[in-house]
């Protein structure tokens, strides 16, 4: 006898019943979202009844049981990894973007070096932000595009992998990501919480934990909506049976001091070196710490950083992201010799025009300087090049002279340096006196715990 | 030099930046509304984009500029006939739709034979309710679907023509509709004003006179509802330059006492020639006499009404009537002898189970009755039967005894009969007491000038 679950959960809920419905604001059971996702997916409801929908919940919201329906019909769309013939706790972290946030490349090979499984699937840089894989490219000879059989031999072998995202991994998301970002409706904390967590779930992991970026440089300028996004990403992350937590931090200017793709490895390899000097450091430390914790490995937090910073001092994590490079097809020499990266033929310098104190970066302004330099796309089908971007010399709270570096371009085409220059520079706020305490990098850590 | 009006307008304004600002909640300028609609009319701009704005404008609303706007960018989607060739004023009646209004074929015969010009375009049955289309139809040879010259000396000739929607107007509106239909996005006042508007405005009117249906066979159940969508379509017309008066009528049983197609020509008939005996009678006289008055034709509505029984009573309405169907193709002794129509070959009766008080009617059960009986469509590619349909011989507020004919049935299939039966039979209500005195006929009279 062939079971027919697609075919009768159509027939069951009719699109446009499921339209009306949201658009009410009534509250559609689980039954129905999974057929209305099926049928999109299948492409037995077309696009324009999707939109319709979409928009409906971007007006209407969701509640948490049809948030965490909708991400478990996303996740059901397509394969969900099973990783449980490796040995070993699978975590992952996943932050909503910034500038100059390369943390991932740190935290795989590290929590792997602590005995977790990483089986990390990433994205593009994005408007303003990096993105992981363009940084990893930036290694020569890396690969991103891995089959599963070898991502998991990888995985298998150093405890970390770094792909993009496969054609087999929540299909549904894909599409509607597609379908949202041409109608209006990208900007739904329900679906992009759906998004991210039907992506993540499908990594076949046990606990997450998500870094949701608040500030000038972040897709969520403010906290509260920050904060709100995270809630529901933990409760659906709980409701689907895993340990999440969600660190809100700061991105009202950017991560480190480095921004840009082969840039941000140099930063990345000297943290790993044991360069505690910034918030990268900090930062890199408190997620790898929480990873630690939820994946089981330290008994609490405290445990978890200081364990961090051993696997650092040790070398064994730096050791860990030499062996991914290595195995995914990319030139490991890079982690002696930094200058086998990509590098730009040209140096620039952004001077401050007066003396004072920087009292604020406009962060968003400042990744787009560093588009504007070529590391990231301007259209969609835009190339990169890996070799451009800034580092920043002077950060927020801090005193300048006039004429002092604020930071020095690396660029390859003079035409699109003087353009970014310009956005850089007016991206500074320089006042007289010093900006008042700035808030910690870790805003706030919300947990199921915290919720309750 | 080559204009490119459409061009200039479709890259100054981006759909997705259109379809965000209405899901903002922020008014949208003329120019922007008549971009997007013509960016669809012209498929530039996908199905997808308009479902999702159309959501948006379905949970936003609109404000009276917008509406005028949308209707405007609908009408100019499309040709405007001019009829200033023509002598005399151009008025047209609208009716939101209900069970047994057959109104539009007294009318525009009615009109014209005061002197006035009335271009009909008219639709077919939709859900519960009849079409004037498919009435007309029901007289043999009767050729709604007349070329607009073939429309013109029909319209000079005798005063009066009626066909149905062309392709050439507002094909804004078809494709909008078609879409509408599909994801939820009916159910708005602002969206079925700009539909009904444009479609009106197309035909080249002076004034035009809406007859806004309310009550248990309407679309607009409540009054508010009404109300609110005949402001707004009187505005809207006056916004554009038109005398526009918009009447707020009972649909809480069927107006005169016959519903379907070649049953509700005999009606038509009956009323022509002087049968002044019910509501059907009543409402005529009302909306022919504000066609008069708002044509000119009469100082005021008192006159304009004492006009319209005049020419019935002097025969000369059912002369154009005669003229018109003759001019289109159809047999114009069906005025002399009704029996030419269609005739069903069974009839049947349904009886009162109880002795007492008529207290209600749910017309939309009773009117889908008439359609199951084959009067309507109950899918879009059914074919209707001219001849079937119901004549009421007790309404609202009447004495039944036990056994007493509520009315006969007209069939050609007894298994429809039997279905229809037990609908139209579950439909009335029969309490002990008399119901409370009924609400005049006429429940509200919107003009500008009220409003103001």
């Amino acid at each position: 006898m062939k079971s027919q679950p697609a075919m009768s959960l159509s027939t069951k809920f009719r699109a446009i019943d499921v339209i009306r419905k949201k658009r009410d604001g009534q509250e559609l059971s689980g039954e129905e979202i999974e057929s209305f996702i099926r049928g999109y997916t299948n492409s037995e409801i077309p696009d324009y009844q999707a939109s319709a929908w979409l928009m409906a919940v971007v007006m209407r919201g969701m509640t948490r049981a049809e948030t965490t329906a909708l991400t478990n019909s996303m996740l059901h769309s397509g394969e969900i990894l099973d990783l449980s013939d490796i040995p070993g706790k699978k975590v992952d972290k996943h932050s909503t973007g910034g500038v100059g946030d390369k943390t991932s490349l740190v935290l795989a090979p590290l929590a792997a070096a602590g005995g977790l499984v990483v089986p990390m699937i990433s994205g593009r840089g994005l408007g303003h932000t990096g993105g992981t894989l363009d940084k990893l490219e930036s290694i020569p000879g890396f690969n991103v595009h891995l089959p599963v059989p070898k991502f998991r031999e990888v995985l298998r072998q150093c405890g970390c992998a770094m792909i993009g995202q496969t054609a087999e991994v929540a299909p549904a998301d894909r599409k509607l990501y597609a379908l949202r970002d041409v109608t209006g409706t990208v900007e739904s904390p329900y679906l992009i919480c759906a998004s991210i967590m039907s992506k993540k779930m499908a990594e076949g992991i046990d606990a997450l934990v998500l870094d949701v970026k608040t500030g000038s440089g972040a897709f969520m300028k403010k906290e509260d909506e920050a904060v709100f996004l995270a809630e529901l990403m933990v409760e659906t992350g709980e409701r689907m049976g895993k340990k999440v937590v969600a660190l809100i931090t700061d991105m009202d200017q950017p991560l480190g001091s480095f921004v840009g793709n082969s840039l941000e490895v140099v930063e990345v390899l000297d943290v790993l070196q044991g360069d505690c000097s910034n918030d990268l450091w900090q930062l890199c430390i408190e997620l790898s710490g929480w990873m630690f914790s939820l994946g089981g490995i330290s008994p609490n937090l405290e445990h978890g950083r200081e364990l961090a910073a051993k696997l650092i001092a040790s070398g064994q994590a730096m050791e860990s992201f030499e062996k991914m490079i290595g195995l995914q097809g990319g030139d490991p020499r890079v982690v002696d010799d930094p200058k086998r990266l990509p590098q730009a033929t040209h140096l620039g310098r952004v001077v401050s025009p007066q003396a004072g104190y920087i009292t604020s970066i406009d962060c968003e302004a400042l990744g787009t300087g560093a588009v504007v330099l070529g590391g990231g796309r301007e259209k969609k089908e835009d190339s990169i090049d890996p070799a451009v971007g800034l580092v920043l010399h002077k950060k927020v709270g801090e005193r300048v002279e006039k004429g002092d570096v604020l930071c020095t371009l690396h660029y390859n085409a003079e035409s699109r340096a003087t353009r970014a220059r310009q956005m850089i520079l007016e991206s500074y706020r320089i006042g007289e006196a010093p900006p008042g305490k700035r808030r910690a990098l870790v805003h706030r850590v919300i947990t199921k715990a915290e919720k309750a």
